[in-house]
């Protein structure tokens, strides 16, 4: 038995159309009024825009507890005053709430599949398998040598994998994430990159975040953080790098010979006053950059669209070119761009294509008169213009209300968890 | 009689509190479950948040017939090759539904005053008598010389004055508006100088938007836009002045000492490739600085919160400073400033104050855990959280039902005049 999504748009087709779901994959793409298989569930969806899912290439689920924390501070007077003294507090149990708050936002937003990192990973990976999102998820190491505590971080992170690697019926893999370059020593790195080659995996790190960081990395090391990764071999292995605002034409060049999948968080990098990523010249000497909206505490939401176009905007601004990132281009990034940063199949609106498809009303005032699908999108939506979201053809969001997370239950729970912080 | 916003929570107050509107003020506010006045209506609003209404110091509202319009192009192709043609084409009806149609989104956005610049501003303050939003309106004058065209778009000028100025209850007030330096001459500014001082009335202008504009200005009278305008004595008016992304320390000055009130558009002059207005640096000498969305063509909403977010977020990632602009400092921008760069008394949560006053949903997921509501404001809120509109006491949003425009008429008469422009 499929579902029929009836008399949709597709956001890069002109009409209508109905789509066909089954066995998780998008069966068929027909005429609006074409005649389905008896008992099939149809959806009532006229004049709603099909997308594919959008994906968040980087963020901190449990982050959501943080929201609005210290929102005037620069990242490491935030990270180490603020976030880290309270995140040491945290229980799994506080992480399990906090990610399936993180995903009940996640999927208003029209997100089917997010990268996180974080610790008490279980609890991540846990939430996510419930919520029904794909995840590409990794315990977050730090230790300054593998003798300092870096065997240990090494060992939870081959036990994640272990426990979680293409689990939920294949929506979650596990990456191996030693934090930064400033946070692991070069053992740590390359114990790191050895785990992940064995597995299969892929590394997951933050890099070039701040100009502070890299002008102490070039200090300490006479090399770039790219610079020096690639010399301790470790982006052999399929890499996700987080943020590289702070990245000259060697990194970049770096970054494209090594194939690393960049995730460009505009907002946090602007909200932290870390800087903006050169995402135009990265895509120029074929860098592949997705876009993610980093933990909530330092955006503060998970919504890709805004953050596309964000991302969109911000790169024209500096650039003082319209030209810089067009509405297609931006788009792509929470798209395609983004399944491949995770490594996930690339989907469309087409026969054949996983059914990670979303809907969106677009018979609001703001997106009125109707126009290009594309331009709508990246300029003029908004995260509660999502109606539906399936991913793998099964529904976690119709008509506006979650199916797969007790969302009044989850919000009482993390509530009750930020006053018993606020108490300590 | 008077009407009870019951249990709200005020943006710049800890606790529950019910607010009682009379007469257009805010009469008092008072404890959540205190008595009031026998026939007074009710509003249940228990945990919504009250702050006040938005301001929107730059737009141009029927722009929203174009929205979407040549998404990719700089300033001078996007305005003559696309939006001038067809703006060329349009009568007063078709700027009437047109208006209606962004005044509505701009109510669903928690707006309550905007200043417009337009032609056929008749059709414009009718929408706006209609929709019951303050504004500051005007006439876009466009003449090289008074003898070619300028004494016919004075007097056009001055006629729309005449008919509008202090009607719709007061809450409609002109502005004199030649439209830039580089599309009126020398002896047009001086006219609508001179007609702004008799009557009493701002000056509304665009002012140094883009690089080339600023260049050519300086290339053709040795000044730029700002000290030309000083120069030619304009300035003593008051006067609000729109974008002013190319203004260098002197220019600053010359804004500061002549008190002219800046409206920044980031989101408009980052999309346009324009640049962005050097904020800090303004509020730092002394300039008053509001906040604008520009038509939303170049936009493409009108969304002031996600402006607001913009402008802050935009600030801190230029100059690599999370303290640049703070959430606090952000939201005055489309507050406090706002109302003076339109004239309006000011207006907070306090009796006496004017009932310009909107109530927000903050129980959403992407809002949780609960938090600072300026923060939550600045960082997190999205427009669909509006849920109440009050203007001078009278409701034009209740429960997210508009009651004063009739919106399903008014998107189909833009989508049928959309179709009939594209059809030409």
């Amino acid at each position: 038995m499929g579902t029929v999504l009836r008399e949709v748009r597709r956001f890069d087709h002109p009409g209508f159309a109905s789509i066909r779901i089954a066995d998780g994959v998008i069966d068929r793409v027909g005429e609006p009024d074409a005649t389905w298989p008896k008992g099939d569930e149809v959806v009532e969806a006229r004049g709603r825009l099909a997308i594919p899912g959008l994906v968040n290439a980087h963020t901190h689920l449990p982050m959501v507890l943080l929201r609005g924390l210290a929102d005037d501070a620069p990242l490491s007077v935030w990270l180490e005053q603020h976030v880290w003294p309270i995140e040491r507090a945290l229980e799994p149990d506080d992480v399990y709430w906090c990610s399936l708050l993180a995903l009940a936002e996640s999927i208003r937003c029209g997100v089917v599949a997010i990268a996180d990192m974080y610790f008490h990973s279980d609890a991540v990976a846990r939430a996510t398998s419930e919520s029904g999102l794909r995840a590409l998820l990794s315990y977050g190491m730090i230790a300054p040598s593998l003798s300092e505590g870096g065997r240990a971080e090494l060992e939870k992170a081959e036990r994640f994998a272990a426990a979680w690697h293409g689990k939920a019926e294949g929506r979650i893999a596990v990456a191996v994430s030693p934090h930064a370059v400033y946070t692991c020593g070069d053992d740590v790195w390359r114990g790191a990159a050895s785990l992940a080659a064995e597995r299969g995996l892929m590394l997951h790190t933050h890099l070039s975040e701040t100009r502070d960081e890299v002008d102490a990395w070039r200090q300490k090391t006479g090399l770039t953080p790219p610079a020096y990764l690639e010399n301790l071999g470790v982006l052999a292995v399929p890499t996700l790098a987080a943020h590289c605002v702070h990245v000259d034409a060697a990194d970049i060049d770096i970054l494209a010979r090594n194939g690393v999948r960049v995730a460009h968080c505009p907002k946090s990098n602007a909200k932290l006053g870390s800087g903006i990523a050169p995402v135009r010249a990265m895509r120029d000497r074929g860098v592949r950059v997705a876009i993610g909206t980093d933990g909530a505490a330092s955006n503060d939401r998970l919504d890709v669209l805004e953050e596309l176009r964000f991302a969109c905007l911000v790169a024209r601004a500096l650039s003082e070119d319209a030209r810089s990132l067009s509405s297609r281009d931006a788009l792509s990034l929470a798209t395609t761009e983004g399944r491949l940063a995770l490594n996930l199949p690339k989907a469309g609106i087409e026969p054949g294509d996983p059914a990670d498809v979303v809907l969106m009303d677009v018979e609001g005032s703001h997106t009125a008169p109707p126009h290009d699908a594309r331009s709508t999108l990246a300029f003029a939506s908004q995260a509660s213009d999502v109606t539906d979201v399936f991913v793998g053809g099964r529904p976690l969001l119709r008509d506006r209300r979650l199916l797969t997370i007790d969302e009044e239950r989850v919000q009482s729970e993390v509530a009750r968890l930020a006053k018993r912080l606020r108490r300590d």
